[in-house]
C-alpha cells in the first residue's frame, strides 16, 4: 500500500471532519495520516466516535492543533475543516510546504476581499492564495480543479442552489431577480457545538428563517452566477432552519428568457445525464431530502409555471456530502487523477 | 345557562373537530349539543379523546353521521368539518332549517363553479348558497361576516398568505407575480387518517414540496387578492411538507409598487395594531412557528430587499387554530355578537 | 376583582414559570402581580413570550431578581421556580413575611439533610422550614396541603412513578425491589437553557439513559414510598431521554404480595375513580404521552404478568403540568380553598 | 468476477431488503442476481430507491414474486425478507434446490410448533426444516452457522436483549425474572407500509408501550436463554415505540447469582473483547443509539446496583443492521467462508 496518498484533516472532530473520516474509511487510494481536534486530542478515532471504528483507523488518534508546519507529518493533501480565520492562516503554510489544500471554510470562496470583510468580518491577508484558489463546484469547474493546488470547496447552500442554475444557465433571464428560498437541517445550519438557537427545545417542532437580511452564502451564489454567465444577478436568498438533521432543499424561482419554454428546460436538464452526481427528476415534488441523504447526489427538477411566468427549480443535496465532505473528496479525486466517484459512491 | 347558544359539529372526530371541541370546552356562550363522527359514533368524547375530558362534555357522546336533517337536534349554529361533498350537500339543508353554518371544507370558497370543478373535481350544485357564502377571512371581511348565515372558512395556506397581503395591499405591484413558498406541518397537509405519504417513515427526517403544479389553495388565494385589490394577480404557490406536526409558515415574495419604500411597509404593518390576532414582528426571522402554535395569532413581518427589488413577507399561523378552528370560532363570535376573542384567547 | 389573591412567580422565565403564566391567564381567582426573570427583566410578558400575550398580562413586565424581601410587592402566595439554592434562601424569607410558598425546586423535598447534601451538593441551612414543608403529591397528602404554608412540589419523575404506587400501595411487596424504568422528553430532563447534552444534534434520532447510577429523584421516590407504606423499599430508578419535548412515561416493575391477584389490582385502580386527575386505563398500551400532554392528568394502568410473577405498572404525565406547574396550581387551590381543578382543567 | 457467489433477496422492497441491497453494493464476494418486490416489480433498483443507485445495480431490476422455483435463477444463497407464511413455504423449496437460506422472518425461530401457532397464528407445516434450522445469533452459535443450510435470523429485540445475556450468562440467577424494558424506533416496530399506529401524527411527540401482554419476541428470548443456560427463565418483555426511526435500546434488569459482584460482571464483559461487533462501554449511560446507527455493532454495559440488588444491563443495536440485514450478512459470510465482517464494517 505504498502508493496510497497521505492525507490530513484539520478540524476532524466537527461534522464535516467526521464525514471525511467516514468516507476515507473506504477510499482505496487514501491513507489518513493526520487528524486534528482540540476537543479529542489524544483520543483514538473510535473512542471519540464509536461509529467510525474501522480497520483503517485502528492506529489513528486525534492530534491537537499544530503550532507550526513542522508539527505536521508529510502529506500529499490536507483538508481544512476549520474556522475561516484558521483556514486563512494555514492554507498558505501548507501550500508553501507543497501540500495540496482543499479548504472547506469560507476563507477562499469570495474573490472580492471587501465582500469577505463585509460578510465574514475578517481582513483577507492572503491575496495571492485567494487569486489562485479554484472554486470547487465540481461539475462547473472540473478542468480547473484538476490542476489546482488550492480548492475553495463551496458552501452547502451555494452548492444546492447553483448546480441547477449552472444546468439551466442559458435559459434564465438574469436581469431579473433570482429568488432562492432554501431550507436546511441543523447539521447544515451550524457546527457540532450547541450554540444559541440550536438547542433541542428551540429547533424541535419549530420552523423559521434566519439571517434573512445578510447571509454569507448570498454573495457566494451571486459571484458564481456571474462566473457562469457573466451577468450580475440580483439574488434574494432566504435560508430557513428545518426541524431535522440532514439535507438542504432549495426552491429557486427564476424568470425565463423571452421565448424560452418548458421543452428548453427539459432539454437542458437531460443534457447533463452524463454527470455522475446530478439526477434530473422530472417532477419537482419528487425531489426529496430522503433520496439524497448520505449520498453525494444533487437531485433537481423544474416546474415551468405558464400562468405566473415563473420557473420553479427545486434541488436537494445532503449538506455534509455534496454540500461539504462528499464534494471535497470528489475534488481530491480530480486533483490526484483518481476516478471522480471513488469513495463517494 | 339557558342563554347559551346550541352548537353542533359535523365531522368532530377529525383534527379540526377536536380543536373545536377543545376550544368550546372553555367558551362561555356555547353549549355543544351535537358532534358526529362515523369512527367514534357511540363513544363518549373522553373515550375517544382522553385529553378532551372536561366537565362540559361529561354527557356528550359522538353521534353517527345524520341521514336527514330530522336526525339532528335543534341548533343555532353548525360547523361542517367534513369533506367537500358532504359540506356541499349539508350546508343548504341546515340553512333551510334556520341554522347558521360555518363550513370548514372547500365547498363554498371558490366563487367560480368551473374553478371548483377543476380543483375539487366536483360539480357545484348549490349556486345560491355559494353566492350568499361570505369568505371568512375575519380581519378583511368582519362586517359581512356579522350578518352572514353561511361562512366559508378560509383554507389554512390562504389564511397564512393572504392576511399580510391584505395588510400591505396598497403597496404591492399586483401586475407582477406573487410567489408564495409555504411550509406546513403534517396536521395541515392532510387529515387524521394515515394516508400514503403521511406515514412516519416517509415524513420524518424528510422534506419536499407537494402538489406544486396544482393545489386547490392557489385559486383561493388569487380570488381573495382579486377581492381585496380588484386585480388579477399571478400567484405562484408552492406548498412543502415539514417533518413536524403543527403550523404553517409562508415566505411570500412580492414586488413593491414604484416609489414605495420600507417606511411605507412599516407604516402599513403598524396600522393594524388594533387587530387582536395580528402581530407585526419587525424582523422576519422572529416569525417562528413556536410563537403561534396553539394560539389564534398570525405573526408577520417583511424584509424590504433593496438589492433585489423584492419584498419578502413572512407570516406564520397555527393551521388548526387561525388556519381552521380558531378562525371559525372568531367568525362564530362575530355572527352571534360575542366578543371576537371569546374562547380563542 | 378586589378579592383575587395576589401571586408572584420567581424564575418566571423558565419552562415551569412560563407554564404557570399560561395557567394563571385563565385562573379566575388569581392575579399575577410579580414575575422575575434575570434574562427578561424589563421586558413585557408578551415581548418575551409572544404566545403568552393575554388581556391579564397587558400591564405585567418581568422584574429582575429581588435583592431583599422589600423589593417584592405584597403577595398572598409565591411560586419558587428557581434553582435549589435560591429556593433554600428565599422560602424562609417569604414565610417570615407571611407569604405562602410553593417551591418547585428540590430544596424542601428530602427530609434527610444528609441525603440533600449527597444528591444536591448543598448543606441544608433551613431545618425548621424543611420540617414544616409538606410534600405536595396532592392526591396522597391533600389534607396536609390545605393547611400548609410551605409546599415542596414533587419532582416530575417522582410524581409519575409514585402516584400509581400510592394507588396500589397495599398490594405490593415492598421488601422486593421496585424497578422504575422512566422516559422523559427534553423539557423534563433539563431547563430552558441549552446545556451540554441537550443540543438538537445529540438528542434528535437518539435515545439513551442518563444519571442511571445517581439521580436526585431516586431518594425522593424511596422517601415517599416510606411515607406511604412505612417500608424502606429498594428503588432501582433508570431515567432515559426521549427525542421529543413533553411528557414522562414510567414503566414500573413490582412484585405483588403473596396471594394478591389481578382482580385486587383492578379493584384498587377503580377505587380512585373519584380523583379528578387520575385516570385508570385498563390496558398498559393505552397509556400514551399524547393523551396527557398539555393536561394535568396522570394516566395509569397495570399488567399482572402471571408467568413472571411481576406486575408492570405504566403511568404517564405531562412533566410541565402534573409534574410541575399543574400540580403546583392544584396545591395552591387547596391552600386557598378554591376548587381543586380551577385553572388546570 | 466469476467467483462471486450468486445471491437472491425475496422481499427486497422492504426495509430489510433495502438494507441488504445497500450492504451488497459494497460486498466484494457477492453478486445480487435476483430481487423480488411485488410493489416495484419491473422497476430498476434506482428507480425504486434513488439512494441505492450504484454501479453494481445498473442492470438489476425488481422481479415479481416467483410462482414456482423454476421462476428463479440459479443461486448460491437466498435471503427471505418475507412475511412468515411466505418464508415457511419457500425456505424448503430453496433448500431442496440446493440453495442456502437465510430467513429473516419468524418462521423458523421458535423450535416449539405450538408456540409458533400461539404467537404467529400459523400451523408449522415444515417440521424437518424447523429442526435443522440454526438460530443465527452469530456470536453465540458461530460454529453451527458455518455448516448450516438454513439460518433463522434472530428478531431485532431478541438480538439486542440476548447478546449481553449471553455475555453475562454465568453470573445471572435465571430462577428469578428477567425484566426486559425495550424501546424501538419505528423501522423496527413495523414494516415499510403505513399501518394503523405508525402514521406521523400518532408517533411524533408520543411514546407508549405496545404488545406488552403478548409479543412474539418474548418466547424467542426465553428459548434462547434456555439454549444458552439450560434454564427456563421467566421473561417479562415490554416493548415501547420511540418517536424516531432507527435503533433498539434494551434496559434489562436481572438478579445476580449469590456471591457475584461487579468485578465478575466487568470480567465477563471484557472477556468478549475479541468479538468484532460487541463493544463493552463501561457506563450504561454511554450506550446510545447514535453510536450504533448504520453499523453492525451491539454496544452494551451494566450497572451493578448494590442498593437494590438488581443489575441493569443496557444494550443497543441498529435494528436494520445487527437486528436484521447486518447480522444476516455476518451469517452469510460464515456460511461461505468469507471474513465475518466483510461488507458489514
Amino acid at each position: 500500500m505504498t502508493n496510497l496518498i497521505r492525507v490530513g484533516i484539520l478540524g476532524a472532530g466537527g461534522f464535516t471532519g467526521q464525514e471525511l473520516l467516514r468516507l476515507f474509511a473506504r477510499h482505496r487510494q487514501v491513507d489518513v495520516v493526520y487528524a486534528t481536534s482540540s476537543e479529542y486530542a489524544g483520543k483514538s478515532i473510535a473512542e471519540a466516535f464509536p461509529s467510525l471504528l474501522n480497520e483503517k483507523y485502528k492506529r489513528l488518534s486525534f492530534s491537537g492543533h499544530p503550532k507550526s508546519i513542522s508539527d505536521t507529518p508529510q502529506m500529499d493533501a490536507v483538508f481544512l475543516a476549520t474556522p475561516d480565520d484558521v483556514s486563512l492562516k494555514w492554507a498558505p503554510e501548507f501550500l508553501k510546504a507543497g501540500v495540496k489544500v482543499i479548504d472547506i471554510s469560507g476563507a477562499f470562496r469570495l474573490k472580492d476581499p471587501s465582500a469577505f470583510l463585509e460578510f465574514y468580518g475578517l481582513e483577507h491577508t492572503e491575496p495571492r492564495a485567494l487569486e489562485n484558489a479554484v472554486y470547487g463546484l465540481t461539475e462547473a469547474h472540473r478542468e480547473k480543479i484538476k490542476s489546482a493546488s488550492l480548492v475553495a470547496n463551496p458552501g452547502c447552500y451555494p452548492t444546492a442552489a447553483t448546480l441547477p442554475l449552472w444546468v439551466y444557465r442559458d435559459l434564465i433571464d438574469f436581469t431579473k431577480p433570482i429568488i432562492i428560498d432554501a431550507k436546511s437541517g441543523t447539521s447544515g445550519a451550524g457546527g457540532r457545538k450547541e450554540k444559541d438557537g440550536l438547542g433541542y427545545s428551540t429547533v424541535y417542532e419549530n420552523f423559521r428563517s434566519y439571517k434573512s437580511a445578510k447571509h454569507q452564502h448570498a454573495p457566494e451564489i451571486a459571484q458564481e452566477v456571474n462566473t457562469l454567465t457573466g451577468q450580475n444577478a440580483a439574488v434574494r436568498f432566504t435560508p430557513h432552519l428545518l426541524p431535522m438533521y440532514r439535507g438542504i432543499l432549495s426552491s429557486t424561482y427564476v424568470f425565463p428568457k423571452a421565448g424560452i419554454n418548458n421543452a428548453d428546460f427539459v432539454k437542458a436538464a437531460r443534457s447533463v445525464a452524463y454527470e455522475p452526481f446530478l439526477r434530473y427528476r422530472e417532477n419537482v415534488d419528487a425531489v426529496e431530502l430522503k433520496h439524497v441523504q448520505h449520498t453525494n447526489y444533487c437531485d433537481f427538477a423544474h416546474y415551468f409555471d405558464e400562468k405566473s411566468g415563473v420557473v420553479l427549480i427545486v434541488s436537494a443535496i445532503d449538506n455534509l456530502m455534496k454540500g461539504a465532505a462528499g464534494q471535497a473528496v470528489q475534488n481530491l479525486n480530480l486533483m490526484f487523477g483518481f476516478p471522480e466517484n471513488m469513495g463517494v459512491m
